[in-house]
């Protein structure tokens, strides 16, 4: 039987951890705090809102919520990513996306400065993942895939890695991490020809294709390290990931569950970077 | 006895296509013109910029030479790009790096807005290339890669395809545009395990590693396409590229050679989105 890589246990050592340089910061007289820009009223942004308040006023980080109509303009979330930028109390802004159609998303989420750019959504933080210089931040996903493997001692060093997924919010970000760590990374695809036998070979499976159970027992092998990224709703209405976990749990070494896996992580990885970036402002 | 994939060939076809279209161009009154600019007087940079001059003269394209001396300041240098960027009878700009040790080089490198960045130096040119979104041009070597899978014909959809080496110059770049190509693309590197056996599942090598002839017969296998991207100088004085050429010729199907291979093929290249560079700003 496969052990569990439960997400509660990451975040909960991870959390204490944040909760002592938050307290660290707040002796110097800093304040970490998360501003969340929220365009229009969609369900999913408020219950992802809710829970990142919460698990930041958990740690001591302040959270400031501003909300613009859905009708705002360009102009309008322009305005009010200067202001962020400009205040120096602010230090981590997360921007709900997609935008309304109307507004021109490349130009807003730009705007940001990589600083705050606590999810990676600017070009910067982007090549700054691509080029290992530690620019800007790495979106919150992959950040939290590494921060699981980091937590459980999964070697990487030379190993097999293969990310199942291509995506630029996880697939490729996560593939540049593991690289920087020295795996041996293989991206594959919906157009990779023999999946199975491509997967079976890594040490590493990290599964980001967003299609539920897709990845089963033919994809697998005893002595692998499962990262199931997906968060799917399976024919039968209920909540399933990539990866056929009834199938994977008999099969390879540890896999994370879904729900309670990465989806759990990703939360603190963004309380994480605001905590970064107060640091590295104020150092 | 393997298929000798030679840059001469692929260079020819590249130069008669961009012939015509700098003709197309002058014809609607538009000279497209490459910058470069030197900072001090190396050797190497010096006949680099003599190969580029005499391959752009050769299909139409017009070359500035800006030299500053080697005492310049960051500043200086900031200046000479500003004037570039500003100047619209100038469509690309390749600056030779490293740049002296006081410039700050980083920011130097940043200030070319990417539309004139033929030579990929930008982070923006880079999250381009990361994020696949054909902003800002890949740099020259990779691109030269491509050019001549593509020449060649070679399929690459759902194939493996293996780079060995993880520079940001050519063995990420590279791998991002296999991906976009729809490979299965495997960066390996020194840290790798196994080596031999990661590149002989491959379909596709790309050896951009820099160390002469590391890649043998062990790595090898009938059939496979072989890329290689190194120009070292061999114990005996001779060139060498990252394969043991002699090795390879018994065993795989085709094999760029060093020299005459990617190198040749990487001027071209730059002259390339020279003219595109061109095509865009005036569309």
């Amino acid at each position: 039987m496969a052990t569990i890589l439960k997400g509660a246990t990451v975040v909960e050592a991870l959390d204490e951890r944040l909760a002592a340089e938050v307290e660290e910061l707040k002796a110097r007289g800093i304040e970490p705090t998360l501003a969340i820009l929220r365009v229009g009223e969609r369900g999913d942004d408020i219950s992802y809102e809710r829970g990142a308040t919460r698990r930041a006023e958990k740690v001591g980080v302040a959270v400031r919520q501003i909300t613009l109509p859905e009708t705002s303009a360009t102009e309008e979330l322009l305005a009010a990513i200067a202001k962020l930028n400009a205040d120096a109390s602010v230090h981590g802004v997360l921007m709900f996306r997609p935008l309304p159609k109307h507004i021109d998303e490349e130009l807003v989420r730009n705007a940001l400065v990589p600083q705050k750019d606590i999810d990676g959504i600017t070009d910067l933080s982007l090549a700054g993942v691509f080029a290992d210089t530690g620019k800007g931040f790495a979106p919150c996903t992959p950040s939290a895939c590494m921060e699981i493997l980091d937590y459980f001692d999964i070697e990487l060093r030379g190993k097999k890695a293969v990310v199942i997924g291509r995506s630029l919010v996880v697939g490729k970000p996560v593939a540049m991490m593991l690289l920087a760590r020295h795996a041996t990374v293989s991206i594959a695809h919906s157009r990779t020809e023999n999946l199975p036998a491509v997967v079976r070979e890594a040490d590493v499976v990290v599964a980001c294709v967003g299609r539920a159970k897709m990845v089963g027992a033919e994809h697998l092998r005893p002595g692998q390290i499962v990262i199931d990224v997906g968060i799917n709703v399976a024919a039968d209405g209920t909540l399933a990931g990539d990866v056929d976990t009834d199938a994977a749990r008999d099969i390879v070494a540890a896999i994370t569950p879904v729900p309670g896996g990465v989806g759990t992580v990703t939360t603190s990885v963004l309380i994480k970077h605001v905590v970064e970036a107060a640091q590295k402002a104020t150092r």
